[in-house]
């Protein structure tokens, strides 16, 4: 493994003391139930009491202040009301405590004093060097230490694989009570609270350093610095999966944006395209989030997406069937002596093809030679056993007879146990033997293929942005320098200085020149291409065509001087308090595809690229998918082959195959430029038009601005 | 209600006397096991086992043939070898047997000795007005008769309110238990087998009709006659609930047709259009078809979509907000006097906006007395409470102390109680109440969101398709009548004669005359507006532009002489074996929007509209929609509501509002057409033209062909 715990952090899961300020005597108390959990924990550490009252508490002596606390001591929970914070974790500072858990709430969360009260912790703790976790939190736990500072009604979570960081304090007692009724048991749980010192990202290479941790979860309801997070995480993920909910997910769109891109690229956006580069599985509800960690944490990577399904029952096989292929996943095709050799087991009647339908009548020994030969099959590369309730044999004898053939194959086997109460035997029996088994096909189904795309995450390449060389910042720089004294907060620039950023970043443009007259526009006219377009230029009106402002198509002089009239007309009669500066000329390149490249910047992942369907009809059609820039060579080929715009380049029909890699160059070329210039706030190419012949695209129109 | 029970079919449901033949002595049996739930089930008619051994079963004799059971006996349950099935049958026909459920396997599943065995018995059933259940299958049951033919595992379901009826046999033992696991009780449970008599389509209205059942599930593999299904449904929907799990979703694509519309309109196209007429419900997933039963047969309809949710802990609470979201539901907006109202209850760091997050600390009292004050906000039409286990109360308490207020109301609430082990008691408090419970926010929130669609369903008009009366059969029958003596099988009619049936139904077409030669070309486009198109005219050739057969935008006689040879040149080329009639010329419209309708025509349920973008990407963009033809003007409208193509008909940036009433206008004539003319497999307009002003749409280019 590339990566360690932070050792400041890594002390909150192995302090040799722990002193809980603020236990109470008060069984209906949280500081009751911390104490409790602190010593039913097991934990083999000291553990001291604090609280002014004194006296005797589950057999120890409570402390009046942290000052009397004999050694060792070097972690503190604080569990007190809040504006006694400060003082006592100053106390603790003096003390030699070096990690502190603040579950006490009362803190931002209410308002600007509880802020101040917050900030001042935060001041405390960097003066003695000390970490936070919370406030507002239910604290940590970690069942192999073990080790409990939270106040949750036991029981606690049986010991596990899967470890939990929450940014929902109130979700943890939820997910404890869930693991255990689902058969599956933590390793350490993170709640983080307000997030004062210790955040999200900071906590994912220690949890994941644990040797008894093998899936982390996360439910996280934002990230305080994306690009960190990325970077964490893609450490992480090459060697133990993060599955992370992310909520909030229609609340977070932005609004009021002025490009395309800008109204597409909402958070939601930028956090699929920083999961997809993280390596970090993103799960939508929180159902799958702990459906897909048990089949992470117990099965072996599948060497392919070929599964054979083992069904007693048509129904549920079809089911199966049609979620394995919308997730992209293959029936196998069985080889011939698969065949016969279900055939041998098998009674006549039986579907021996894939899904393999054994009847109703399948015994225990008909379910378990089958998942023997399926198993063997080198075409078979995960199995997927379904098993109602068959009836005239138990569901347990079933799953007994089956589980030692599962267990010595290296393939990934999940069973849908379908029902409730005549299934539990073998529910328990899979569980037992770390078999993922789920109520319904659809699910067992969907665990199978995210097993198959953490193999092919494995197997896939590091993820490098792309970093082409020749490219002129100087020129970007002086543009910049330019625009920023001469623009408006928020302006758009003018569509000549864009232009030139493009050529600077080597992202060919047609020949576009500006005419402050009808006259001049004849005379550009006449030394270019034809036809060609006309478009108003002004600073002030981003979208063109809205106002009237383009004309196409036009060849002769008189259709020039009479489209420069109209286009600067229809401008200055829609929006009279534009700047116009005259109308741009441009040569019309009529051929080829148009596709839409822009640059939006996530305010959490910094610069995002668009690629999709260009035009006007962008929004609506809403054919487009995301990149963090700048972007790998990987996932500029992800955006082409998941859009309708992407695939078409290949060519459709009487549309001829078009220059691809043009495509790739621009989508590669203009993230590099957002990247290298945060002051770039929007970049929009729309239409990028790609040539059937030629090897080239162009950039027909652009559209930028700087904060 | 407007349906009763067929009688013919009630008869399964209400028998005076059953004869099971082939009960068994033996337990490991499933003889056996139909026997003893015959008689544990509680039913109170006549049992009567039938088996040549005698002796005596249960306590009952044992008959040696259907021949000496006593009176009553009106229904029959065979469960002997295939083989003696026919001869049996024939002899409960003559004793008086009028239903008779063949639970016996080894028919048409089996290959064609089996089929011709099942054709028997379908023969001897018309001979003796006997109706069949199976073969192949489980059998029935009724919980509230009690009355049980299955020979599933003991034990049955609990009496309750959602009825399933089901393609595959083996689901039902896991429906059984799932149902006793999730608290919840089964009606009637109907397994259908080979379906040789009896069909799935048949049993709808007899289920309906029992005062017992609430809502009725369906298991489908598919449905024998489309038609028939939709009006039977549509009897039950406006009074009672259905939903559907059909399986098969992507096995069942056709492949290989030649129109946009053909290749699109998959069965599943069609079955969503048909659900959609016939008010059932769709259920993506096994887990949601139990799901929303519960919901449906145990919450009153909302009388809006805006949700209130009562949470202790904010996480959660924003989940089941984002899920809202995506079904459409709005977060109500709470009455300041309920504001008031909620913070008299809470403290105040809690947030009395919705979603109302009452802290992690919230009583059994506080959920109560919030409960009662959202479900008094007349802004409010449902309620979602969140219940992950509260740190220092049992969620059972919570969930005792707020029923008596839930019940009272006549608003929807249902719970998600989150957690596992610790909120057992919770869970059997609320099932006892019969209100929905879910372990996660998401199935919670989509439960409501399924009641508010089924609140509007009922407020919606019946679907009546619109007939349009002005249009000219007599025309079309002729054409028809034409094309089937001129034209191959499977051949693409002339673009003339397309072009003319759509005249006689009303639908507008811009001139266009067939050329036979350059000369003719040059002197029909004389006498239209210019500029016109040269499309090559062949029957063979469905997609000209694929052969670059079509030309567009020619003014003067050169280029039209030009043109002509080169679009006949091309397509031989192409198509050296097509037979090639010229070259229509046609006036081309320029402006307005580009859309698609077509017909197509699905195996089960006959013509099928398309609506959606046209054009040549229409497969790539895939935006399109469907409804059975003839279409009712509801139907037209929502193809228009959901589809970009629809949505941009309104007008988008500087693209006009264009003639959506045309395009209307056009879907039901063109709908009507294919559903007036069975004889056409396929018609498809691409593109239709919709003007912006002039209040019209042309059909610019059509391909039709007939079977």
């Amino acid at each position: 493994m590339n990566f360690t715990a932070d050792p400041t952090l890594d002390l909150f899961f192995t302090p040799k003391g722990v002193a809980l300020i603020g236990a109470s005597h008060n069984p209906t108390k949280l500081g009751f139930g911390l104490a409790r959990n602190l010593i039913q924990s097991g934990y083999r550490g000291a553990v001291h009491f604090v609280n002014p009252t004194g006296g005797v508490l589950l057999e120890r002596p409570v402390y009046a202040a942290i000052n009397d606390v004999p050694d060792p001591v070097d972690m503190a929970v604080l569990l007190i009301p809040a504006p006694f914070v400060p003082d006592t974790l100053r106390a603790c500072g003096q003390r030699g405590v070096k990690a502190a858990i603040i579950a006490a709430g009362g803190f931002r969360e209410t308002g600007p004093e509880g802020a101040a009260l917050e900030q001042e912790c935060l001041e405390i703790a960097y003066e003695f060097g000390m970490r936070l976790i919370g406030p507002n939190c239910i604290g940590i736990l970690d069942t192999h230490i073990p080790f409990d500072t939270t106040f949750l009604p036991p029981p606690g979570p049986t010991p596990g694989d899967v470890a939990f960081i929450s940014h929902s304090g109130a979700i943890c007692a939820a997910v404890i009570d869930w693991a255990r009724g689902q058969g599956f048991g933590l390793s350490r749980l993170v709640s983080l609270g307000n997030q004062t010192d210790v955040q999200e990202t900071d906590m994912l290479t220690t949890v994941a350093a644990d040797p008894y941790t093998k899936v982390i979860t996360l439910y996280l309801e934002g990230v305080r610095d994306g690009r960190r997070f990325v970077e964490q995480a893609l450490k992480v993920t090459r060697h133990k999966p993060i599955i992370a909910l992310k909520v909030g997910r229609f609340a977070s769109g932005q609004k009021a944006v002025a490009s395309h891109t800008g109204a597409l690229a909402g958070a939601e956006s930028a956090f699929d395209a920083a999961f997809r580069r993280a390596g970090v599985i993103r799960a939508n509800t929180s159902e799958e989030l702990f459906d897909w960690a048990r089949a992470l944490a117990w099965c072996p990577p599948p060497k392919g997406r070929r599964v054979a399904i083992l069904t007693n029952a048509g129904g549920p096989g079809v089911t199966a069937a049609d979620t394995l292929e919308s997730r992209n996943m293959e029936l196998a095709l069985l080889q011939p002596k698969t065949l016969d050799a279900l055939r041998q087991i098998l009674p006549p009647a039986a579907s021996v093809n894939n899904p393999v339908d054994m009847l109703a009548s399948a015994s225990p020994i008909q379910y378990a030679e089958c998942t023997r030969v399926l198993l063997a099959d080198p075409d078979v590369d995960s199995l997927l056993i379904i098993l109602p309730p068959p009836p005239m044999h138990s569901v347990g004898g079933v799953a007994r007879t089956m589980i030692p053939i599962i267990y010595s194959a290296d393939k990934p086997v999940v069973a849908a146990v379908m029902g409730e109460r005549l299934i539990q035997e073998a529910v328990m029996h899979f569980r037992a033997a770390h078999v993922p088994e789920y109520r319904f096909p659809e699910r067992a189904a969907t665990a199978l293929a995210i097993l198959a795309d953490r193999a092919d995450y494995l197997g896939s390449e590091l993820p490098v942005p792309v970093q082409v060389t020749n490219v002129d910042k100087t020129t970007v720089v002086r543009i910049l320098k330019k625009a920023a004294a001469e623009l408006a907060p928020g302006e758009f620039m003018p569509q000549r200085m864009a232009t030139e950023m493009l050529t600077a970043y080597g992202i060919p443009t047609p020949p576009v020149k500006l005419a402050q007259s009808a006259a001049e526009a004849v005379e550009l006219a006449r030394s270019m291409e034809r036809p060609v377009a006309l478009k108003v230029a002004s600073p002030d009106i981003p979208h063109k065509s809205d106002v009237g402002g383009v004309l196409l198509n036009l060849v002769n002089a008189d259709d020039i001087v009479a489209g420069f009239e109209r286009v600067v007309g229809n401008a200055r009669e829609a929006r009279p308090a534009a700047e116009i500066l005259g109308a741009n000329v441009q040569t019309m390149i009529l051929k080829g595809q148009e596709v839409i490249v822009g640059v939006a910047r996530d305010p959490q992942f910094g610069p995002v690229v668009m690629f999709g369907s260009g035009g006007v009809e962008v929004e609506g059609l809403q054919d487009v998918d995301f990149a963090l820039a700048p972007v790998t060579q990987q996932e500029a080929e992800g955006m082409l082959a998941r859009t309708w715009a992407g695939c078409k380049l290949k060519g459709f029909r009487n549309l001829p195959p078009a220059d691809r890699t043009a495509v790739l160059d621009i989508i590669i070329r203009l993230g590099q430029l957002a990247a290298d210039f945060p002051q770039i706030s929007e970049i929009e190419i729309n239409p990028v038009r790609v040539l059937p012949e030629g090897k080239v695209a162009f950039a027909v129109d652009v559209r930028a601005r700087i904060n």
